[in-house]
């Protein structure tokens, strides 16, 4: 039996400083730890004919942590953008790119790229700012991204965290009490085998 | 030691249809059955000093259904405002008044009531409806109502389906499979309960 399929997952990728005081390291080394895995949930959606996810890169909230953290989950979100793009992703890099918070290297992303897998990149996001798009008298900013069917979060929260507030309000939500850098394929297998028995209303 | 509290919490009661379906009643029958635990619901919240509450009556979405689910979720609607208002609650009715399929009889509380708990209760609600306030170069059309602390559905979904998506954006997320006219104080208890485990970030 073929299992309906999400066309569009967000996935939330929390949790690398809990893993890295796990792991007796500080907390700013966590975040390279999960590039390993970014990159190979990346491929596996992509063996599975997911047609876009979008992924938590960091947020405008997250830039309020101290600066040498800011310094590693920047340099994580650098690395895998490349890195996604270069594996042929459809990659468009969504956040406010007029902060000096927002990495220089992936100011060109903010168009797309030409690809296969469309990949949504949030990178110093912001939910207002998503929505200023609105007050200024134009679409969200993130009119680009289209409608989640399903969005998974790792680390245990039940929460969007500010995570594509439109875009998620159909989106069924799953969630993965193992950190992120703890990344198994089995935890996509367990979203997609749940998210198939799911009735689809959206709203109805 | 105390627990920390929410201050306000939404209300999502699902599952009217599956459980009048699984009492051998048609499905329209289930919402009369949501009233009483409702207003038992209220009240428990108001005895715990939770200061705001907002609850999903019905959407926009819903009015695709049947008329003659329509006319039951409608009149359910109608008691439930009523009876709280009457209660005392500071009743603000959040919906589109300007559409045959809001009730008539809820138009004087599209500004909120005099009373102790704000209570804030989706009637013909939209979140599309919601954001036009935006676009129309003002804010959100539910203004009014607060940042939401804590979220519960009852009836298994892991979905907000549209409710007061901008003010859940930090909000955390607790599901009850129970069908919402099987609601007892314990369900809220276990939200609580949970609730109070919570690290509370604001995406930060």
């Amino acid at each position: 039996m073929r299992e309906r399929m999400p066309h569009h997952i967000g996935f939330i990728p929390d949790g690398n400083r809990r893993w890295a005081v796990a792991n007796g390291l500080s907390k700013e080394h966590g975040y390279a730890y999960g590039l390993a895995p970014g990159l190979a949930l990346f491929e596996e959606c992509r063996r599975r004919g997911i047609g876009e996810a979008s992924v938590y890169g960091f947020t405008k909230d997250n830039t309020r942590r101290t600066s040498v953290q800011l310094e590693h989950f920047r340099e994580a979100c650098v690395h895998f953008a490349l890195a996604a793009a270069e594996r042929g992703a459809a990659l468009l890099v969504v956040g406010d790119d007029e902060s000096g918070c927002f990495p220089a290297e992936l100011k060109r992303f903010r168009r797309r790229s030409a690809g296969d897998i469309r990949v949504n990149f949030l990178v110093n996001y912001g939910w207002d700012w998503d929505l200023d798009g609105l007050r200024a008298g134009g679409g969200l900013r993130s009119a680009e991204v289209s409608r989640l069917d399903l969005v998974v979060r790792w680390g245990g929260g039940r929460r969007l965290s500010g995570f594509l507030p439109i875009q998620a309000v159909y989106a069924d939500f799953f969630v993965i009490d193992d950190y992120w850098p703890d990344y198994r394929p089995a935890h996509l297998d367990a979203a997609l085998s749940w998210y198939a028995q799911q009735d689809r209303t959206l709203g109805g």
